[in-house]
């Protein structure tokens, strides 16, 4: 990729402490200051009316797209985000912010904690959805931005913008909705309870109290091998790799590795472990698992107050979020006469499809949210 | 279950040497002697024409219909063995082998090595489905049966039910395969990569070296609980567990367990491990991925010397060894103008649905040893 200076972001942090100077949690527990790394693309204009909040999924950041100075290393959707891409940053102020309970720059449980001095580990309060949304209202807040033209987001992503269009219905002009859904199936926390025991059975882990000693790499590496399998589908995987073997002539009648599936999750699981903390994959895992939107009450009624328009999109080959998962949305919100617009993209990458299907996706949004930029003009 | 003393079944043992006291295996080491646990039902006839070896799964064992004496449970398929069932114990000799390489009576890693006086381990060479077969035709010998009417298993044992048929065509009447594929496909790698690693990386694998000291308990548990996910559709989970809580009235708010899926499933891994060797699982694990009947040639090449007639059986919710992989031996045995029946049945119990789905397969299976039965009588 062309790297180009126009083309560097940086990341900034926003600490803000709410008086008295805490955030209140989902669960009723208070914490405080609490600090949120973003970057912003593209420019707000006079009217604030052309900020785009984009939302990313469990191991993302909130570096979306450009470069870092002196990195080579893209943003997670810079095939999406960029001057002339579905969300243009010659139009829009693209805004990402890093999620509370993360570890690339936001307040989570690597973080120090002020009543001791040293790293939360597990004594970091379990958090939501809906108190990841409720802190990145304080970042838009603070950047002076009434009414987000739009909020975007995949997997835990599309969590938290359908959380946004339901908590602050005032506050998003549209929502797009892409690869989830309503609330975690038995199959979906079945999946993370695995990853999180995984985790917590590695003995280094060492009840979350790991910082500055040996970290749970193993434990951690295992929950990345099993997330891959369920990002990808059994197509994708079988276009892959197949039954290819590592540089071998033959099989090898041993317990190393044979097959180049193997050695790609392995890597994978061991690169990971770089770059992510397993405390983290603890708590927004399980934040995931408590989304249910219909915990409280049924959908339809869920969705009476939301005020956005909504683009909703789901892949054919998606098992981890399903496309039938997705159509609930739709249909409840069709149901409140809500304006919506829902595409199934038929792909065979899986639930990865959100972050490659560039193609598929790019038009759609990039229409949707000329409409509603149009919308937001007129109006 | 109603237990009456008919129903009790022993099980036995068979050791064999071949000269020079050994078994060559597919990787070409030689291993020897060689016990395999069975167990049979029913009665041989006196033309030794009524014969049907059943082929277990991954963590089954001998132990399939009826009680042993002094214990409450039943064999693993005691709904479709035994009298006036599936498989008749009143008109059908039912013998059922433990493979090689298992834990449950057979040679294994967890067997003593004869050169060492000591456990295996990993010094047990790496086996394959072929291996497992050849095992089994030597019980099969001693056993002074010429002809097996039938070959019949679901999953690991649809695969050894097909080697059986390509291996030893005169050896076999018919068979039945039911949930497998002709090969495991890179998905399938996948998942048993992730449960190999979770065994391996438990400190207490200790390189496979722990008999008589700690078990690798968390690791094999964990191999378990990803293992009960892919056994299970994502709408029997749905529906078995949803997001019912654990006798909670709310969410917990820490990593303790808030769900039923997660209590089932750790109760699962947990129990599992009492029962079975991890270097067993990692042995027969690996002897699945090596599995490919096309590996040398194209499949309706190697199905042109099989001598049975086939009834091969798909579930609609089996993800695992999903309808399209069983398909192709369907395709290549019609190709080959072979006597094949198949049926896909409707079903939403996934890759379980071979253990439970009863109604579905009784009748067409009883029909098709009927039928296999009457060609033997009057050929």
């Amino acid at each position: 990729m062309e790297q180009n200076p126009v083309d560097y972001v940086e990341t900034q942090y926003f600490t803000f402490a709410e008086p008295p100077n805490e955030l209140v949690l989902k669960s009723g527990v208070k914490i405080g200051p609490v600090t949120l790394a973003y970057e912003t693309t593209g420019k707000l204009n006079a009217a604030k009316s052309n900020a785009i909040l984009i939302l990313h999924a469990l191991t993302g950041d909130a570096h979306v797209t450009g470069f870092h100075p002196g990195s080579t290393k893209p943003g997670w959707w810079d095939n999406m985000v960029g001057p002339g891409k579905a969300f243009d940053t010659d139009k829009y102020f693209i805004i990402c912010s890093n999620v509370l309970g993360s570890c690339k720059g936001s307040t989570g449980p690597a973080s120090i904690n002020p009543n001791t001095g040293k790293p939360y580990g597990l004594a970091f309060p379990v958090i939501s959805i809906r108190d990841m949304v409720v802190a990145q209202r304080q970042l838009i807040d603070h950047l002076g931005i009434d009414q987000l033209l739009c909020v975007a987001g995949g997997s835990m992503g599309g969590f938290q913008a359908l959380k946004w269009s339901v908590l602050y219905p005032e506050r998003v002009r549209s929502s797009i909705v892409i690869a989830a859904g309503v609330r975690h199936s038995a199959q979906q926390i079945a999946f993370n309870v695995v990853a999180r025991q995984a985790i917590m059975s590695d003995p280094d882990w060492n009840g979350g109290d790991y910082y500055g000693k040996t970290i749970p790499a193993r434990g951690l590496a295992l929950a990345r091998m099993m997330g891959h399998i369920t990002y990808m589908s059994d197509k994708s995987m079988q276009e892959k790799f197949g039954r290819k073997l590592i540089s071998k002539e033959r099989l090898g009648y041993d317990f190393s590795l044979d097959f180049e599936v193997e050695n790609y999750l392995k890597y994978r699981g061991d690169s990971f472990v770089q770059r992510f903390d397993a405390n983290s994959w603890l708590y927004l895992s399980k934040a995931l698992d408590y989304f249910d939107l219909t915990a409280e009450d049924d959908l339809v009624k869920v969705f009476e107050t939301v005020q956005s328009s909504f683009l909703v999109i789901a892949f054919t080959s998606d098992w981890l979020y399903p496309p039938y998962q997705t159509k609930e949305i739709v249909k409840a919100l069709k149901t409140n006469d809500v304006d919506v617009s829902f595409i199934e993209i038929q792909s065979d990458y899986g639930h990865d499809a959100f972050l490659v299907e560039v193609e598929g996706q790019a038009q759609i949004i990039s229409h949707f949210l000329n409409r509603m930029q149009g919308d937001s003009a007129r109006g």
